[in-house]
């Protein structure tokens, strides 16, 4: 039994109950009509430890859509693929924008400025899809999923892809305008079905915080033994994490919270304290800036009493 | 004596050897005249451990214009003195912009997104001068500096600040722009009178890193024992420097180093290992970023051989 | 006889032969692929005087890609079915950015800033489009230039239209992207179905100065006697084409020539002398700005000789 | 007795009538505190026709603050003194932005778009200044002005020059800005001393639409004879008034009124129907774009009424 075990069970025990009360809960994101009735009430948060022990409360097993968070897991994969040759098409620096500018992109040409934009994630998931049918490259991402939570159950959610699908105009958009740079290699529909496919992945936070565990263990899941990257690439995604997960809240989460972290538009983040814990956490409403109101604050008050900031402990 | 010591003083032996030898050495910043003058062929590191041991190597005893890094210091010394009201008149969000755009500016009503970019810089400056003399602000800067290094010979090198004082046309728009929105409140000439002595600062590499101890140790200096700040708000400003240390190469910066750090334009680099170590280093010759090309590369190097990245070790 | 007609004619006569002989003849333009390989030794001339006499010379004949020269035509035909309601999705200010700009819409929440930019155009189509179908509208604006020019002869050149439907990915991310604003009524592929469709009328620079006459003359083409519009809206187009006819090289046309005038990426210009002539000019080479190069220089030649620039005869 | 003399006096007659009674009349500039207590109620309107003929009503002896109407004749001193060297600092595109908009200057390198926005008048003034003393440069400048209007009583408001001196941080920070690029030949007081200077001459409608004759009749001032500039000159400077003389509402007034005209901050406006009259009207209330609310709807009403659109009559 390690030390803190028990203050981290009390720590998430009352957190949840906490966040269940909150008034102020955020508004859910209006922009997919699929996500836009999703229960403000709904709060789950889950933290796997460095022996692999979970510590669950509040809505922890219920699926959601991850959204962005996965683009957490397609840029592991794509490093994995193309290796350092997927920064030519992509940058890894803050944008200083919102999620889905495409002002950045006139001015550099059609390079996103990092993986974790829209524009970015879709660059990413086109160079993971490069010479293979849609269906193969979606196969292999929700496979990668489904390893690294260790879970064959994780599945998309039709619905939430086609609600995009027919709605997203502006992620076309900066397809297009890409596209027309040279930057994407596939046709638009192609790289984009995969997109707002991989986008509609609904998992529970149980499941997410399994599947970030080779984050904050340099690379390895400490649960299966799988390597699943090099220590060196652990660090560098969650660099990535710290600097651009929030779009342009991301100095704020790191303010606050002092983890990198990836928050979906779905309500959902996934936070990692290196060494300690991989911990996910959902609260379907959203803050200005689309990331989940309840979520960091959770985050922030989990933190603070655990002493997981990298910025001093 | 401690596991790594003998490490670090390998390390830090070896890395300045291997820096001095290196051909590729950056550009000396041109715009500042009195600046352009340093010769690239310098390089100096000082690294203070968690028990306050120096260990140091190169031109580490040569003082040099700290520029941006005085940033650090006189946004710590703002929020002593106006607290969080400070976030009214400044952001903390990575820019995505050069050091001295003022682009942003315009978009956002004269809020500078962050206290590090110069626009953000001058209105800490301008907050920790209200109320006083230029003479009376600017004196409290360099104590505060001599009393965090613990070394009353620090003192700020006139011909730099002149030259500065003489060029510094985009500093006189940024803060006159800022002006006309209100967001200073001191007569420009004062604020940028400070402003620019301050940053006129010069240091050796020694005297930086003994500075920067409380940011490594929870606000805590443990050679003097000095409380400077508390533990929380050491945590937020390492964040800060995280997040926008390096201009528009701080997501570089991140990636590569894995540390809390700001660079300044005279080839200077403080980077903080929190919990293990206060590390300053020098290198005249800078990037593409504005940013010391050789300092950045030391610097990731000895967070490699030490294992010091916060983003997994 | 009127007194000028000879000067006229020897005017384009000479014009013709002295841009025949010219070195520097611009770069055709490359982004649409079957553009690209037209012979930028070609110039044509041709002005339709006040009496509806014609005087023409070089390859005055031989038809070319109208491309945005079409947008005066569309915005005619738009105003005449929506009449002032066309104005609360399109703006009429210079835009001070390129044709193809994304930038402007994003701050301007998808309304784009004048008719004769790419975007602006986009969204005059889709407003003629409104409720029938794509083959329907693009039939509408086909007869109206007939009607216009007087001539049942011009026609679609389907391998342009092809061309640009294959590689127009940028007018995609455009359309696109104001659709993502509600700005945009019809499917995207509709409405650029018919907006690339035409882009690529094919005409002579006789029959596009046949085409323009009831913009020089109020609204009446004096050869049919036919009133296309009121003079209030033929002075209101006008404007527009001396304001955003050229788009970031509006002002140089402007101060140079002194007409308002309409460039076409296929080298095309057709210019307005109010009351005196409409005059179309073709020569395939471009300017940096996307405007006919050699198109412009005799333009300004003419309207010297003839003493035609609004500003002052 | 020309054909349409009396038209004209009592078209000037009703619309001032007119204007008097208008209930929305705009907003002054509050932005200068001298000319925020200015009384909107005021309307004044001089023709002066191509016989020299002055037609006036309202409150057209009345000196207002001519602010950025000064423009048009320091970019014609400017000519006459480094002739088209002048367009090596300044361009002659609309700029679509506002008149004080900084970010156009960041992206072009310290260029000014045209010669009316804030930046180009301020490098127009420079030009004008070098080699001499502020106060010489003024000087001449006043000079001008009177040789033009004939009449050596107008002078400066140095209440409002002091006030604009005194608040003016925007036109510091540009002029700084563009200093930091080189564009700026002299002291930035100095050139800016100047500026305000020359904004703040103070001129009744008469008075200006006598000094705007040169513009009307190529060049030369049909009452006393002198010609100013050469006819092609008169054209260009005319061109840009069209293209750049309402900030970002040029469109807006080429649209409606249709012809080239200059307005100023202080509610007047300088417009020329080239061949045939000089007017100037003075409205204190301001529309969104800073130009003046009556001001355009008179001139709108009189270029209708006397057939004076250069887009067709």
């Amino acid at each position: 039994m390690t030390k803190h075990a028990p203050d981290l069970a009390s720590a998430v025990r009352e957190i949840a109950a906490e966040m269940k009360e909150k008034r102020d809960r955020g508004e859910v994101a209006s922009y997919i009509p699929e996500l836009a009735c999703v229960d403000t009430g709904k709060f789950g948060i889950a933290v796997v430890d460095a022996d692999g022990e979970v510590t669950a409360a509040g809505d922890c097993d219920e699926p959601f859509s991850i959204q962005s968070i996965s683009k957490v897991f397609t840029l592991t994969l794509a490093l994995g693929k193309v290796g350092d040759r997927l920064w030519r098409v992509v940058g890894r620096e803050p944008s200083g924008s919102p999620f889905n500018s495409i002002v950045q992109l006139e001015r550099e040409r059609g390079i996103p400025r990092n993986p974790f934009i829209n524009a970015g994630a879709i660059v990413v998931t086109d160079q993971i899809l490069s010479g293979h049918q849609p269906r193969e490259a979606l196969g292999e991402i929700l496979r990668f999923m489904q390893f690294l939570a260790n879970d064959d159950s994780i599945s998309i959610d039709e619905h939430v892809a086609a609600s995009e699908q027919r709605t997203g105009f502006r992620n076309v958009a900066l397809t297009n305008y890409m596209k027309s740079f040279g930057v994407i290699e596939n046709p638009v529909e192609y790289t984009l079905g995969v997109y707002f496919h991989h986008c509609a992945i609904a998992m529970s936070c149980r499941q997410l915080a399994m599947a970030g565990q080779f984050l904050a263990h340099l690379g390895r899941n400490p649960i299966t033994g799988h390597s699943v990257v090099q220590p060196e690439r652990a660090r560098r995604i969650n660099s990535i994490m710290m600097m651009c997960g929030h779009y342009d809240g991301s100095g704020e989460f790191a303010y606050r919270v002092g983890l990198p972290g990836k928050s979906g538009v779905g309500g959902g983040i996934l936070a990692v304290a290196p060494g300690k814990a991989s911990v996910a956490v959902w609260a379907p409403g959203l803050d200005a800036n689309g990331n989940s109101h309840l979520g960091r604050i959770a985050l922030e008050a989990l933190t603070r009493r655990m002493g997981w900031s990298v910025f001093g402990a």
